[in-house]
């Protein structure tokens, strides 16, 4: 094989009460990508028009991941990425996530399937350290593995896949103003109240239950963080009106898509789905602000090969 | 029917890193009581000889319950209650829930069981209230509902139960020196650091998948309390040489149960949990301090009724 496209998923992290641990991914929304072999020992990158991104490898997240997997494989040849932007950088639902994640999973097929899952993962966590200084795995696990992905632990890592029920889909909003990673890190507190960690672990525990017993209704109700929401949604427009309107119009529950500016809910069922982006288009429709809004199933497969 | 004759489990709560939501019922360890109808309407309690607990149904935590549930019933009966308390009191094993949840769920019978199970969870917390001044749920409901019991919310009451794999097995030293539960819980800090905390949900998060994967290896690596445990171990004499023993011995892991003196251990299958048996005597054997060793599979049923 010298050549392969595939679709890389954009992903949902940060759920909720599950903050720094549990990521998903969305069907309808992601990356293309065509990678091929070169002869020459080198990494080239290029752009469908429209996109900006750096293409000096070393710069671009795509181009750090595929050195870091030919020189761990010794392999004798290199390769051009070609990448169809399709996921906004800085929109919150794992932009760069996705170029790792789909050339660590393109360039595995060419090396011939050498690396495991999570091997894989840990070679995309090098591109979410180039874009935002942290490695981290609640993006770049579901974009590779689909459904639901919990990173139990990141020293070492541990990345168990969750089932996700059937009829759960995402709706997510893209208002597009700009909310840094960094920053909004920076602004959570270091420490926080036992009793409020003791009532987070309860529903991290409940919407892990609630995706194993397809219970929708547990899926909702755990869908509550007292923690890092209060905090971090200060930085997004109308969120406390968005997350009253996607409620009103009967999601099961939602919040901060990553560390924003996305907003993200579930529900069950495509209809409901569609009201809620309804619901969250009315919000945003009276003001100035550019947004994108993207409805999609729980995409259960993760990167694919396009045909 | 006039009379009924019932075995409550023992319960470890605290389960790790699953502090203050999480619980799980033993098979072999518990009390047996028997409650009967009386013609009057009052409580009268008595005890098996070699037990020693409030006689007074106002001061004793099966009186309490039972008065409860009598007055919601409007029921023109009194009962009389028979314990044979083969849990110790103190013991950090769900005493005082075993007498509680065995009293809610035989006067149901009694009363024709016009109660559901979360009514009956919320009836044994009043035992726990009176026994403990918090009415705490996660020693009654896992004695009530049998296997692991998740208590997303205490207000209001959500109660999960999650199925425990088929080879899990606990083993309980109890060391016979008292801690109050007061005391443990005035130790706790009331401010965590938000990093330890991501890792406890990642864990707690880790148990819960695990016990729907029979993942036996994953409940395992879960099983890690950062936060509760380092304070609350040094109220347990040689915690850290019996965490040492079962770990060596090839427990999953472990922990304080409940809020102590009692130190729990799983392990898969039956041998291995003898082994770890074993090797906690061996720690113990050589202090002037009286203990117990229980060794149980996980209890799938709950409050039985016994023929």
């Amino acid at each position: 094989m010298d050549k392969i496209k595939i679709f890389a998923p954009a992903t949902v992290a940060n759920v909720s009460c599950a903050f720094d641990i549990l990521g998903f991914a969305l069907e309808s929304v992601g990356d293309e990508m065509i990678i091929s072999k070169l002869a020459e020992k080198k990494i080239t990158i290029s752009l469908e028009e429209g996109s900006n991104l750096p293409l000096a490898p070393e710069k671009n997240v795509a181009g750090v991941v595929a050195q870091a997997m030919l020189d761990k494989a010794n392999a004798n040849f290199g390769i051009h990425i070609h990448i169809d932007k399709r996921i906004k950088p800085g929109s919150g639902i794992g932009s760069s996530a996705a170029s790792s994640a789909g050339t660590a999973y393109a360039l595995n097929k060419l090396l011939g399937n050498i690396f495991t899952d999570t091997e894989l993962i840990e070679f995309a966590m090098l591109g979410e350290a180039l874009a935002s200084g942290i490695p981290h795995a609640d993006n770049v696990a579901p974009a590779i593995l689909g459904g639901f992905a919990l990173a139990r632990s990141t020293h070492p890592l541990d990345v168990i896949k969750i089932p996700a029920p059937q009829e759960l889909y995402c709706t997510v909003i893209h208002p597009q103003i700009e909310v840094k990673t960094e920053n909004s890190r920076k602004i959570l507190k270091k420490n926080i109240l036992l009793k409020n960690a003791v009532s987070q672990w309860g529903n991290i525990a409940g919407l892990i239950a609630g995706l194993y017993r397809n219970d929708y209704d547990l899926i909702g109700r755990s869908l509550d963080d007292k923690i890092v929401e209060p905090v971090r949604s200060i930085l997004i427009p109308l969120f406390s009106e968005l997350k009253q309107a996607f409620l009103k119009a009967g999601a099961l529950g939602g919040g901060i898509s990553g560390s924003g500016p996305s907003v993200f809910a579930l529900s069950k069922g495509k209809n409901r789905a569609q009201k809620v982006a309804d619901a969250m288009n009315d919000v945003y429709a009276k003001t100035g602000v550019d947004y994108d809004i993207h409805l999609s199933k729980i995409n259960e497969q993760g990167v694919i090969e396009l045909k």
